[in-house]
């Protein structure tokens, strides 16, 4: 979308969205979410049929002549030498599998590494992890793809890990990390610190006896609750000032 | 309690107990205790049935423009548009229910999180946790209230939070965090790091055999001993300084 | 021992010990051996039977103008109306014994908190442990005080503290912590830190299978190796650098 | 190599090298590698038979003017009167017996120490880790040299431990620490800190259930995916920024 056939409003509400969408690549990885690798997306604010992602770069180290465009199939608009994310497939399924979401991270967080080759259940067990949802599915690379290099770097694998992911908000992929969706970019990242505690407390909670999971109920109201403005907003202003932002 | 209707005397009182506040906002930031979430407020120094805390705000931000003054009822005293925390209402039921406690602390340090769902004892397994009192109750918010959003936001809530702590210094909170209260809010700042570290090392020590807790008499004279003057001056001295703080 | 006592010479000498005592009061803060409490002593360069200690502050803050010289039997020199720490006593206790000793740490590193109460050794499992020798005794306070406020507050006390110690490098105090003692103040921090790792090494391992403990021959050549002059100094330039060190 | 026998093209060269060497120091002292001890060195990149390594100075500290050159004997080229490494020939015993090694690191990541003693694999588990390559053998000091001072200090030793890597890319140490291999430096970062996550995470992942280590197939593909060009210089954007690299 190049920026000469914009008005000055929709010059604004693009500009709003990348300016968050910086932020929450250094505030992800200011909270040690991402590292060296994983990145973060949202859906173009002025059509659904297009999303906006860093170039091929460290999250920490990202700015705003870093975000490109894309096409839900992964195209990138415009002339841009540079080097797009390989794993860029994982957003462009999941945005054209979901409607309703907005932000995508893609990330390993540690804590949540070993829990990709168990069974054991990463339902929320206190209260700021309700928002990652009732079910935490994994997906297996190996069962469509057989050895491959880890990446998720074709629409085809990315329609894959899509359904697994379903309905729910996070899904693992064995041995390599997690995706988490959202229906902003500030959820998105609630999101994907409610799994890397969640992951880290259940380890804990299982050397010492049985975890007792939120309920249903549970989970239901505080997530909503969380995920709206008003906490939203709290923990935003929290989490920038920690990333020490000033200013794009 | 307007400004103008204060001596001079009076307003010094008030202003140093709003300092003290503000900087023990950042010190709980800064040593982990509380994140984006969680609060700590003290009684009103000039009078027993109103107490202080910021507006809905991360402790890491708050300033003293952000200190607001409530009823025991959790009534804001003034105009002031900006949103007061939900749970508020911890502060007020507790101050009511506790003419000697002047300090509380809310928050949801990690390591406690997996003994809200344990029956294995928090009680002091080393020196500087002695000031989190000889027994640490649960409260199981699903008792009397079923399947809620985990806040403690009304009265009804908070005087049976304050049940479950009865006259003890600490209650855990199921699947939520913790509540800590103290004579002062240098003390309460003590007793929140001392429960972190506490559970920490009791899961620690559980890994490698059994536990050896204090004796009642090791609590009682090293509780008081740490909370006396001279051990909390030298510990705020090192935690201001940690905080960076550099003045109001 | 006044300053206008001393020759030129011997004035140097003195400044530099405190230079050097200053320096491992925030080294030890750094590397988190010593938080809010804990404390760090030289023997006086210049007669045996005093030692230099700061007054009654958190390691983290301390400067030249706090440190305080003792007898001893832990009497101030000099006029000063600052409160020095009550348990200064161990120090003295412990040179008075040992007159190969002149640097002692009294610390609470987490990592050994859990082996105070425990009868696993504590004996090397790394090289860089070595330092802390053999055999780790425990002291319990209440073979011969009952219930007390932990502190090692006498002679009486300090000297007990010292019998458990023996010709070891390292002692713990059941739930409290530990003390350490160096033939000069670079040796007693590197103990300090050896100690604190191989606790947390043993732990982990032990999680895993059997602890593989460095023979007798392997203590005493890599620890006389790692506290000989070459290894010391550049393990306290690397350790002055990261307390952010620009000179007193 | 004295520098005035070296054409404007080969200085350049060797000052890249050079320049790359330095950071290396300082990006493994950031990322928690490397602390007091641990070294890294590059080949030389002008001559198969020499290799670059700093002066014995930790690697934090680490700048251009402590860059010494050896020969792979561990001969120091040039007067310098200041002292090497004890362990430099750990680097030159494995630049001798692999051709395509052109950086080495010798370090103490906490994390691997309790595999050392343990029979347990530390095959990869995760996408990131895959650069270790599929087997990690250990070596034991003892086998061949009985009690040490742990130092891998003489050109006997130095073999001894490159035969038991092997064709490996990284071989522990028992009780002492580890060695990884690459063929430039960037890749020797990448292989130490996939190694020390790596095992944290085995760690972790063992107290769950059992650990599913990648494939064969997904170790090589990953492997070279991750140790290609575009992800190398990523990833070293990133390392760099973080160490606060502001030229040299």
């Amino acid at each position: 979308m190049k920026d000469d056939k914009l008005s000055t409003h929709e010059k604004t509400i693009l500009d709003a969205a990348i300016t968050d969408l910086v932020i929450a690549n250094r505030i992800l990885a200011r909270e040690n979410i991402i590292d060296n690798f994983g990145h973060v997306s949202v859906r173009h604010p002025l059509r659904d049929d297009r999303y906006l992602l860093s170039r091929s770069r460290s999250p920490a180290n990202v700015t705003r002549t870093d975000i490109m465009e894309f096409t839900l199939d992964g195209e990138l608009i415009g002339d841009d030498p540079r080097m797009p994310y390989s794993e860029r497939h994982i957003h462009g399924a999941i945005y054209k599998d979901r409607p309703e979401v907005n932000a995508v991270t893609h990330h390993h967080a540690r804590s949540i590494l070993p829990f990709t080759m168990q069974s054991i259940s990463l339902r929320p067990m206190f209260h700021m992890a309700a928002v990652i949802g009732k079910e935490v599915p994994t997906w297996e690379s190996q069962d469509e793809f057989g050895d491959t290099n880890m990446l998720v770097d074709s629409m085809e694998m990315g329609h894959s890990l899509s359904r697994t992911l379903g309905q729910n908000t996070v899904a693992l992929l064995r041995g390599h990390g997690c995706i988490c969706v959202g229906p902003n970019v500030k959820a998105v990242c609630f999101v994907s610190m409610g799994l890397r505690d969640n992951a880290a407390l259940i380890q804990q909670t299982m050397q010492l006896g049985a975890v007792t999971y939120l309920t249903d109920g549970e989970i239901e109201k505080t997530g909503s609750m969380l995920l709206g403005d008003m906490a939203l907003a709290r923990t935003w202003d929290y989490w920038t000032a920690r990333a020490g932002f000033s200013g794009l």
